[in-house]
């Protein structure tokens, strides 16, 4: 039998349990009238932009695939994945989504009842999105396996499926990014800072904006990046075996016959092809058994609360560990494939826990920030930038031994395999960050339907927990995107003819793809530009998209009688329709210049340029991300921290400092630093779908 | 005859034009008493802290100069020219610091008189430094030549002369850098802030220690970091030439002599050693003619100011260009290193430019970040991070297209020849750059002995077109580091075995220096990581220094009676004290780091990694330092935009965030961002000068 099968039947049975999610969601309470009427406008808020992105994007996938098709050495097979691709991960982050904006005024309802049904409530909201992100990311992968894998031509169908969900995931999050942290900031700087009235005050006609924001930027945006980095860790690893195959078949057969022994070489590539796989099956059925484990008592604590969530991602890596073992072995496969799987699990948990020790308040770093901003604003940058910049010392260490252990053992493929298992078990990670937004909107609406004040509290208690796990969640994104990345350049390199793989899966490569040749050196000096260019263009982006809200909140107030007393109602829509037009104009920028970069370097510098390009941008890209997410993260809490009646608490000076500490991190956090994710992993499963064609460019030395 | 005589002889014409200038201003008026209280006190202070940390930085220099006497592969010429370098090192920032702490309160006299007078006077200054430090470095340089250009050890005793020149160069930047942005920054806290009295206001004890620190970093630390930079441009252009006759004599021959043909292999060889010492002779005198057309009227404005000062730098630009073709023309070399040569010189005037157009308020990209500043502290980060990191795009091209030019033409030679030249006009435009720190200690002195205002508004004149030919200074430094480390990292790759180099140039690799190397690959993930983690400690200690002065501030007023009053003196010593130990404290941290972990990574994960680890902190560092610098400038001319009266002036809401953006920018551009490069090169050329110990580490792979 072929074992794919296995994959399927685990995300049918990850369909099974986000239905059981929706049926339990949707029976809750929908709240008052008030709140359904506030639930209701951010739902066409986001539907709204949801509409006309998705229209922008659909023309873009369009032109590229027949772009795509017109390329000789592609065929419209290729052409076919990248759409199929683009599908998959547009339907993950509206499914998301849509539960989202669903959820939120239930979770204000129930937040009403108690903080144990809230977070009921909005973790299972949550837990929908990552199953249905991890049960498509497999069925996709499946379909696309049965119906292609032995045609001659599956080496670009592959890595075309991947690019196309690369794309969709790169316009979700930057567009989505400049919208969410757009409004946010513009509705905070007009009205909190401005204006002085209370963050999400029914008076600021930017308040919806931010809630739909929230849902199209941290929900819908993380989705679809989410799927992408989980869909592409199983690309690389099935690239490489292909690629080994059409590329350097003499070599791969005895370097892959080592790794899985087995009575012919077919069998031996079949198993490798199964192994990424089987691991992700396995990881779904741990996730949806950790989600079970996300219980508490009636009567709870925070730390009860965190300690739930711990619990449920805990036991999900232990069990993708056990069942990777159990797959090793009847894949009668070599055990050094299943270090290099722990290698991964290991790492991604510990980068998890280095960010939450670097911006968690509970620790001397987040801590120090709020400090310093009892000596104003300026050193409150300082040392939170220093605090971001020197939390990039634990990911990268960590990704260094992974890309060590996993490469001792198996090679490429065992980096690729390292990835791939770092991220198996999505399903209730993303379940843990997905809830957040989610449980912010709740707060959103409470304050707004001006519910009684320990609702607020039990949601802001959600939210903050919610920061928490969303903090380990991007740490170990990163770090996932960094060793799939490495996969995806290494698949490059073979299928453009750079390097050649021994059969004791040793790498060959020609002086022109030297460390020293002036090619790769120019190609790196470049390479290291476009992240920072990248980080720039998003963050001017939010800049001038919050500048936008906060002249039309001000407007609504010069020309609306009676809304500063709060007798008349603000136009919402306005602001929504300002952040809308203002973000899809401001994506596309980034996201061409990440689709075209790659293309020109390696027709003008040629194809050896682009690898130093590649894995240039990808070591500095790291960094950046890192500092930024992690900068971003410390700064927010410092705020909270102070805000909890540290160093003159609420209003004082030091509040202000950290204030804008915050503001200046939230683009950094959730736009440009996330962002940046994906905009490694597209150029490089770009360079590896168009390898054919760049394969011809040697470059001007 | 031996052609290093002429450099001798340019570099002495140096000396005596040096002579010239002292006289000149030591003629001058030393101003009223109360002027020459302050300016001794200052004095006393700079001498006080240079005398400590030459203390220190001597300790460690013996220590380091025992180690590496004990390396059998390198022998005791190495730790003598090592020696020599950190003395050479010492000596030029000493000078250059020793006649800014005599024309500081000479220029307040003088700018009793006129504005012109006051250019003349802090400009002098200024040259002494700029034409000392190139002197010493061609003196220096042909002293060594002369003593062991013939012995065979040769290749270890050049490294060691730039390593040496180098280490007292980190010590100096980092540990003057400390002092004076944690006075600077301190001072400002506790005075303009939180007691809202004016700056270099003497009530302030701190102010003393502010105006010192602009002697010992930014004379000082500045002097003995471009000594560092113009002599490693000619340690790598010389190490290139003789580690090819060392490591690969068979092959270096044809090479050179196809650049220089001549009639033996020896004459070509060596006119490639003459080419970098000539090209920096000429500089030297093209730099002379520069600084006396450096001249105005009696009664001038600004813009003629600044064109006196292009005029300057320009012509020397020039005529360095014009000395260099007769001189290749002379050594009958290939005209393709004229190329090589031209290239150099105008990516370095163009990057100077763009660092300007970034950084400037007469441009968009900083009258953006003043506007941003109306919607607060937040929105002035954010625009400000944007503008430093879009800027990195035309320094990373310009040297991009430069190293492409130069490779071209003369191989990695020509990398090398390229940052010589881009230094070569380094007398006038060090002038230009440290007649800065003299004409703001003018200032600071004029507000201190009360002077009329019009004296405070011509020495701030001065200070502001300061900061203009700094930023432009700062722009050329960090593209004649990338260029110069280059090559120094090709020195190494050569003198490790890593690479060698064909007869036609050419460069041929082992598979293990392959991009896609894992070796190579785990290095260049961690070297991105080491200009993060150097960034984040100096930035730290910046912030520390400054929380130690402003406690100490804090308790004066407290404790001495009238002194809030103006009644009493405050013990202006004590923060000089606290300065100066904080700075030593701070700075043998990342000092020791930037030593220690090519070493590190040499040895553990071998030579192959260490190649990536260079190439990938050169590739991130680059692009850190540019977004540091120039972010920092773009903050403080948006403040000084806004003082100019725009968006509010002085005191709006929009003065108070430029503030924090100022705040934050000083450490990024005054003590991380400069030191970034030296650490750059001091990596590298470590790396060079272990070369015959590391080359015997392959690796874990």
């Amino acid at each position: 039998m072929d074992l794919v099968w296995i994959s399927v039947i685990c995300g049918l049975l990850g369909f099974a349990t986000v239905l059981y999610f929706v049926r339990y969601v949707l029976r809750q309470s929908e709240g008052t009238e008030r709140i359904r009427e506030i639930s209701g406008a951010i739902k066409e808020g986001a539907l709204a932009f949801i509409h006309r992105e998705y229209r922008t994007e659909i023309l873009v996938i369009i032109i590229a695939a027949i772009l795509l098709a017109l390329i000789p050495a592609l065929g419209w097979k290729t052409s076919v994945a990248f759409i199929f691709g683009a599908i998959c991960s547009m339907g993950a982050g509206y499914a998301g989504m849509n539960m989202a904006i669903r959820s939120n005024g239930r979770t204000t309802a129930a937040a009403k009842e108690s903080l144990n049904q809230g977070l009921r409530v909005s973790f299972r909201g949550g837990a929908v999105m990552g199953l249905t992100v991890v049960s498509i990311g497999v069925i996709g992968l499946s379909i696309l396996y049965f119906a292609w894998h032995r045609d001659p031509n599956f080496l670009a169908v592959i890595p075309a499926f991947g690019t196309g969900a690369s794309l969709v995931a790169l316009f979700a999050r930057v567009g989505g990014g400049i919208f969410t942290k757009g409004a946010d900031a513009g509705s905070d700087l007009v009205g909190k800072v401005e204006a002085g009235i209370p963050e999400d005050d029914p008076r600021n006609a930017a308040v919806i904006a931010d809630f739909v924001g929230d849902n199209v930027g941290d929900v819908c945006g993380m989705g679809a990046d989410l799927f992408e980095s989980y869909v592409e860790t199983v690309v690389a690893a099935m690239t490489l075996c292909i690629v080994g195959v059409v590329v350097a078949p003499e070599a791969i057969a005895p370097w892959v016959a080592k790794l899985f022994p087995s009575r012919s070489p077919e069998a031996s590539l079949q198993a490798a092809w199964w192994l990424p796989m089987l691991i992700m099956a396995g990881g779904i059925i741990a996730s949806i058994i950790g989600c079970f484990f996300v219980r508490v008592g009636e009567k709870v604590e925070m730390a009860a609360l965190l300690g739930a969530l711990r619990r449920g991602t805990l036991t999900s890596s232990i069990l993708t560990a056990v069942f990777a073992f159990i797959i090793i072995q009847l894949l009668n496969a070599q055990i050094g494939l299943f270090w290099a799987v722990l290698a991964g699990l290991i790492a991604g948990v510990l980068m998890g826990e280095s960010t939450n020790y670097y911006t968690s308040y509970a620790f001397k770093p987040t801590r120090d920030i709020s400090e310093a901003s009892t000596f104003g604003g300026g050193a409150t940058m300082v040392r939170g930038f220093a605090v971001g910049l020197i939390s990039t010392w634990p990911p990268v260490i960590l990704v260094a031994i992974a890309t060590i252990i996993a490469f001792h053992f198996a090679s490429f493929y065992g980096v690729a395999i390292a990835a791939a298992s770092m991220l198996s078990t999505l399903g209730v990670t993303l379940a843990t960050d997905a809830y957040g937004p989610v449980a912010d909107n709740a707060g959103g609406i409470a304050t707004m339907a001006e519910l009684p004040p320990e609702v607020r509290e039990r949601t802001d208690a959600l939210d903050s927990l919610g920061n928490t796990t969303a903090a380990t969640g991007k740490g170990f994104a990163i770090g996932a995107a960094v060793l799939n990345a490495l996969g995806l350049i290494l698949s490059y390199a073979l299928a453009a003819g750079l390097v050649s793989i021994t059969s004791d899966g040793k790498i060959t490569a020609p002086p022109e793809l030297s460390l020293l040749s002036p090619s790769v050196i120019v190609g790196m000096l470049v390479g290291a530009l476009i992240p920072a260019v990248f980080v720039a263009i998003t963050m001017k982006s939010v800049g001038v998209t919050a500048g936008l809200i906060v002249e039309e909140v001000r407007r609504q107030w010069r020309e609306i009688p009676g809304l500063r007393e709060g007798k008349a109602r603000a136009q919402y829509d306005r602001c929504v329709d300002i952040s809308t037009k203002a973000a899809l104009r401001e994506m596309l920028a980034p996201s061409i210049m990440t689709v075209i970069a790659p293309i020109l370097v390696g027709v003008i510098l040629g194809k050896y340029a682009l690898g130093g390009f590649l894995i240039s941008s990808l070591a500095t890209g790291f960094i950046l991300a890192v500092t930024l997410n992690n900068a971003g993260g410390a700064w927010d809490n410092a705020k909270k921290w102070i805000e909890a009646g540290h160093f003159g608490g609420k209003g004082s000076d030091a509040h202000k400092a950290a204030v804008v500490g915050d503001t200046t991190g939230d683009p950094m956090k959730d736009t440009a630093g996330p962002s940046l994710n994906i905009m490694l992993k597209l150029m490089s499963v770009i360079s590896l779908l168009l390898a054919p064609v760049l394969s011809r460019f040697p470059g001007i030395f």
